[in-house]
């Protein structure tokens, strides 16, 4: 095995500084694609819908981007231990990212099916729902960039107020369908943008407990990870 | 850099064939955990409906083992070109498998949700989407394990079929609310598990994307992958 010299780890310790920040530009794209979607479902735009869902490719080019540049770093740099965690984390939370953005696109997609649609009231949550869990995203891919293992242990404390929203609008979109049973289709696929948006803090759960292992090298124990309830 | 000499090119053959061993050995508990949670949806067994979400642990604890496997694997042996590819796949798809048990334990959730309530037809649809959604996960991972890009591309072949059993799945359930309003809470729930099915379907096309990958050091073209409708 090649042994590390002060030049191989400067060199390693830069690359992997590149790494977070293309995982970071990941991130932003992701955040914002969220931010839009909500806004083009509140506002019924579907033109800026479709370029959220077309934008979703330059996160998908910049997963695979990060994944040549993970392999490249390992085969050139040969880290081991602790680098060599980071590089793994690197992949896999670039891999999370993409599918955060994946939730951004699946919102957008539903909002040319509630075209024409009146407003309904489970709506007025959804944004603030969608802020919360975009704010888990900004914040656990700070603490990713940083290294910061207490404030991911922070960005999980944080997935209960998601899921206490997913269950909130879960049951006033039940309670609305069955008043208003011409509204169903609209209520379901506002149940989905819900459970999505569920997704989105779960998946920063995930990337919270993946820098917490990368910084330590411990996982994160049970208590402080998201007591998962997911039953509605 | 390390030189490869055969023997660690047949070290390295064995440690690779032993973790697709394993993630095999994660796929198999997955489709099973799968089959039963679509079982005990329909038989409204409880119990057998919680064994699978306890089960769903040790699919989680293969996946860690994966990744300290793989962690180890290239720290040890240094692996270069299409063998670290085959390594860094073997990563990624561990991480999907056990998304799939996710799927399976999130349906096995929501059976307790569902006693009392009495049969409804879109039910009877649900046990064929899902047998086509495990075979091909099934499938996938016998590609993985015989590195068979031509199986792989095969898979994702079949996803159309998945998705079509999805929309009618959801277009029956809509129906079947706005007609039994009192049901809506079941129907709700039975639109989650059909979107579980899908992703199912959506995730072995993905892994078939990975071991094409893998085996080719090519990207799927386009038209073999899948047609992203996921609109409803």
């Amino acid at each position: 095995m090649q042994q590390q010299t002060g030049h191989t780890l400067k060199a390693f310790d830069e690359d992997i500084d590149r790494l977070r920040g293309l995982i970071s530009e990941m991130g932003q794209l992701a955040q914002s694609a969220i931010r839009e979607s909500m806004r083009c479902l509140i506002e019924r735009d579907t033109e800026g819908a479709l370029r959220v869902v077309e934008r979703d490719k330059e996160i998908d080019r910049l997963e695979i981007e990060t994944e040549k540049r993970v392999v490249q770093l390992i085969a050139l740099r040969a880290p081991m231990a602790g680098d060599l965690r980071d590089a793994v984390a690197a992949l896999k939370i670039s891999g999370v990212v993409e599918r955060i953005g994946d939730y951004a696109k699946n919102i957008a997609k539903r909002v040319p099916l509630l075209e024409g649609s009146s407003d309904i009231e489970p709506v007025s949550l959804l944004p603030e729902m969608a802020r919360i869990a975009t704010d888990m995203v900004t914040d656990v891919l700070r603490a990713f960039v940083e290294r910061d293992a207490k404030a991911a242990v922070r960005v999980c404390e944080r997935d209960q107020a998601v899921d206490d929203f997913y269950d909130s609008i879960f049951r006033t979109l039940l309670t609305h369908m069955m008043e208003n049973p011409h509204n169903i289709g609209q209520s379901a696929h506002l149940l989905f943008v819900a459970k999505n948006l569920e997704r989105v803090g779960d998946h920063a759960t995930n990337i919270a407990e993946m820098v917490y292992y990368a910084a330590t090298g411990d996982h994160m124990v049970e208590p402080t990870k998201k007591r998962r309830r997911k039953t509605t």
